[in-house]
């Protein structure tokens, strides 16, 4: 079986350790090399928020390798027939 | 007098689109080569918003050339005594 080096988390509503949780529990299992975290809306300063947690509590030796921000279609609301933008960000954390 | 190259353009709560005229006003008087968002909080989904809808709609030719996170100390609120961190942005455009 081909390693897994690589990992996406998508962060979405969930208090923010959720997301510190998966990071940590991805990195300890050996095979990872780098997750990329992926948001969208309002999300996106959770995301942020989950990136700083780690770094800066939990694993020290992290390092952003890279921030993109982007902007994605989304269906319309029920009810609505024009769909919508929002906003994303990618955020790769490299150990 | 010098000539000022760069401009710093502090994202709150306001709507989107009093930053994206902030950023078209200051880009359109001429010298300003970099505009850097720079918000916290809540505000950085609305920073990112500002980007994505000055490049896609307004100035073509605009690239993000840098994306910074970090986190920044609050001070405590009113009644208590703990300060709170923050996660902040930076991104600059540049055109």
């Amino acid at each position: 079986m081909a390693e897994k080096q690589q990992d996406v988390i998508f962060v979405g509503n969930k208090p923010p350790m959720s997301y510190v949780l998966a990071i940590i529990t991805a990195f300890s299992s050996g095979n990872i090399k780098d997750i990329t975290l992926k948001a969208r809306g309002q999300a996106i300063t959770t995301a942020v928020d989950v990136a700083e947690i780690t770094r800066s509590r939990f694993i020290k030796d992290l390092k952003v390798s890279k921030i993109a921000i982007g902007t994605a279609e989304m269906p319309p609301r029920e009810g609505e027939n024009k769909s919508r933008m929002v906003s994303t960000i990618e955020i790769t954390l490299l150990k």
